[in-house]
């Protein structure tokens, strides 16, 4: 009985011992290598090239920020502390990790301020996290390279990133036509809203305005007719589900509707329209005489409106930006896998965010800057037929016949290595078949084999 | 007093909106700039280029794994769960931020197991995070760039990547001489336990054999003397503090004593000198087999002993290791900016652990691998003087004396870059002397300045 009674427990015991976890990937988490993570390299060093020619310069934060420092600024959220990764530290401080690189930016040069070359241009890469519900193809963890010029209030530096922008995108073979950068400014829109007779003190003046916004954000999906709907009673969309509208009357929609309809194709004449809405208000002023600014310089350097266009339909998230905002859209339609017809849309973004040092240091402190997505831009590179230029050198694999040969065989790989090549023995114990299996799975470009024959011939076969 | 008593609460809404965060780095971690980060992305592409030579692919897992599957694994430690930052997923899952490459691997290689090459040769680098308490260049977060070969029991993958060690460490500017691959073999530690008569089955046997092996690996700091005081009764340090012993005999401690003076100048010798020591033990003999093998494969591929030697006080860690590890260690002594004179020891190291995928699928997969730390590499090549190998095109800034001119400035600065420069243009609005000081704190090779006289006569001045 005392044996018996004894045995369950050692039983659970050795069970225990013996707890196997599954191997996967945490939710929403992915692994990258071969083709892809090759590509993603090969983008990050070429985009690094470009700003590094603009005289931007390296910075690498921490992936951790204390939560504090991130504050509420997480684009499309608006919320403090929600959608981020958070952790309490054994002091009782709460850290988050980082959700994009503009925040630590703006704690590296609060903390650094006195030290630091002014303006400051850094440019950074490395993952982000965000604590969101992943879906297909959405990920809690992906890749963002930007650069900003903090420090510097003139327009040349917001003109200066999106023509930077610009060259990204043919750096990485990305043909003029098949990108856009779309160019607008916070203060135009704000100009349009007390155009319209909006009271910036009444009580739901802040989420009108987020509705109108976020209207005028959907006219490339939902059309003219789309976006009305959205500024007045709301909109039924084709689910069924009602989206409640903005409440306009109907002199106010159409002057809303009257912007975003303006064409982007000519830099000028979009000027004039958007004049022709918020002329006679302060910040509709200022924010054209930004966009005419810009626009000059555009036109001084040689980028044409099939690059850089002002377009009054760029919203540009609903965070922290203060003045000129500009989207990086890729307009090249190409069929997926499933032989859908993909349109990219924005693969990276930024603007001017004048306030968000300040947070930290009382004063204001002036920033632009752009973000670049990598995985998305990887994903249309693909489809491009760009992805291949990040190839690195032919593979030699050198199969193994017989044990006793193999240490040759490694000074032999030796030298095929000097000569600049990638090049393995197998090393592996299995049989030959096995072996040209592997190679192949490698994509080796040379399979060398040395058979009996061919060792007593003092010859190789290729394959 | 209805207006006086909203009054408090009125000003307490504007001091929490007027909230200003202390801007800095989290306790333990760190921002990377200027020289120190292109040295690191220098040598983090240079060892790239030395795997991929060697025929391992490139590899990226995401920072999150399951804690459950990130184990009890954790080199140093030991512990489940300690020293790794970790945070509950609203599915209720515990997700901990890697510590190191390896388990991530591990749990990559069980969960794509049969779609992948075998064996498996990947390559990968990234930060790793450590909640530890941090010190004086000791962070808790560092870059590790790792290469493994999975898949593969002989002894020829073991070899391959100490020589591999060898090479990364000269690709990188260290000379011969200035740097050493110290091999070992877990197998022999084993057999020298079995030995000197220590039972396996005993109670006390792991933490025995614990201090035995930690003893051993004080041999460099603290001679013979003070490993043979840890061995017996215990050691009295200088600070008075007493270390318990591992409570051997006399006889006993003669043999590890022997064990760990074995010179490592000469393989040969130092392998018939561990042979004598274990050579009636079955594990014992084992290693040994191993590492005669690995010296062939040295000799053989011309590796002597002052870039690979076998020396038997190499412990490694107390984790994982199965069979053979290794050790890198840079051997140069210099002064560190105190005039200190400094000894880098260990910038890296690996080794067989052919159970750490076991866990995962039940069957064993051998494997063995190489983990090299780039920080502590990083400062011993600065007072090497081989960190400069990593700088970037010389910048060129171009001064702005009259904002007219911004336009034409910009204008030259594209060509400067069209060219191969880093060139821009001065961004801020202050005057020549900021712009100087500007060019100054950049590092800029050129500094151009386009006064009135030179915009009259259409040339510029360099400084």
């Amino acid at each position: 009985m005392t044996e018996n009674s004894e045995q369950p427990s050692k039983r659970k015991a050795r069970k225990q011992k013996k707890f196997k976890p599954k191997a996967r990937t945490p939710r929403g988490f992915r692994d990258m290598a071969g083709a892809e993570l090759q590509l993603q390299n090969h983008m990050l060093q070429t985009i690094s090239q470009v700003y590094e020619a603009y005289g931007f310069a390296a910075l690498d934060t921490s992936a951790f920020e204390y939560a504090d420092a991130l504050g509420k600024f997480l684009p499309d959220d608006n919320r403090p502390n929600e959608g981020v990764f958070a952790l309490e530290d054994d002091d009782g401080q709460w850290m988050s990790l980082r959700y994009d690189l503009t925040a630590p930016l703006a704690r590296y040069v609060a903390e650094h301020y006195d030290r630091l070359p002014k303006p400051l241009r850094r440019y950074q890469f490395g993952p982000v996290w965000r604590n969101e519900k992943p879906g297909p193809g959405r990920y809690r963890q992906f890749m963002q390279i930007d650069a900003d010029t903090v420090g510097a209030t003139n327009q040349a530096a917001d003109a200066e990133i999106c023509m930077m922008a610009a060259d990204c995108m043919e750096a990485l073979g990305i043909e003029r036509g098949d990108y856009l950068v779309r160019i607008n400014n916070r203060k135009i829109m704000d100009g349009l809203l007390e155009a319209i007779g909006l009271d910036p003190q009444a009580e739901d003046f802040d989420s009108r305005r987020l509705t109108i916004l976020r209207a005028m954000d959907k006219y490339d999906r939902l059309g003219l007719n789309g976006v009305t709907a959205l500024l007045g009673e709301g909109r039924k969309d084709e689910s069924g589900d009602f989206t409640k509208g903005a409440g306009l009357d109907a002199a106010q929609i159409d002057k809303v509707a009257q912007m975003v309809s303006i064409s982007a194709n000519d830099r000028t004449s979009a000027l004039q329209g958007m004049a022709a809405l918020v002329k006679d208000t302060e910040s509709g002023k200022q924010g054209l005489h930004e966009l005419v600014e810009m626009a000059a310089l555009f036109t001084k350097l040689g980028y044409q409106a099939d690059r850089l266009a002002i377009d009054p339909s760029v919203v540009r998230g609903l965070g922290y930006y203060t003045g000129p905002v500009y989207e990086i859209e890729l307009t090249f339609k190409a069929e997926d896998e499933d032989g859908e017809l993909a349109r990219f849309g924005s693969v990276g973004g930024g603007g001017r965010y004048d306030d968000l040092v300040k947070r930290f240091k009382g004063v204001e402190i002036p920033a632009t800057g752009i973000s670049i997505g990598v995985s998305r831009l990887a994903a249309a590179l693909t489809l491009l037929g760009k992805g291949d230029g990040a190839e690195p050198a032919p593979l030699v694999v050198v199969t193994v016949m017989d044990k006793e040969t193999r240490p040759d065989l490694m000074v032999l790989v030796a030298d095929l290595r000097a000569a600049g090549l990638r090049a393995e023995v197998y090393m592996g114990d299995s049989a030959m078949k096995a072996q040209l299996r592997y190679a192949d799975s490698r994509g080796a470009r040379l399979v060398v084999i040395e058979g009996e024959d061919e060792r007593a011939a003092g010859v190789v076969t290729l394959k």
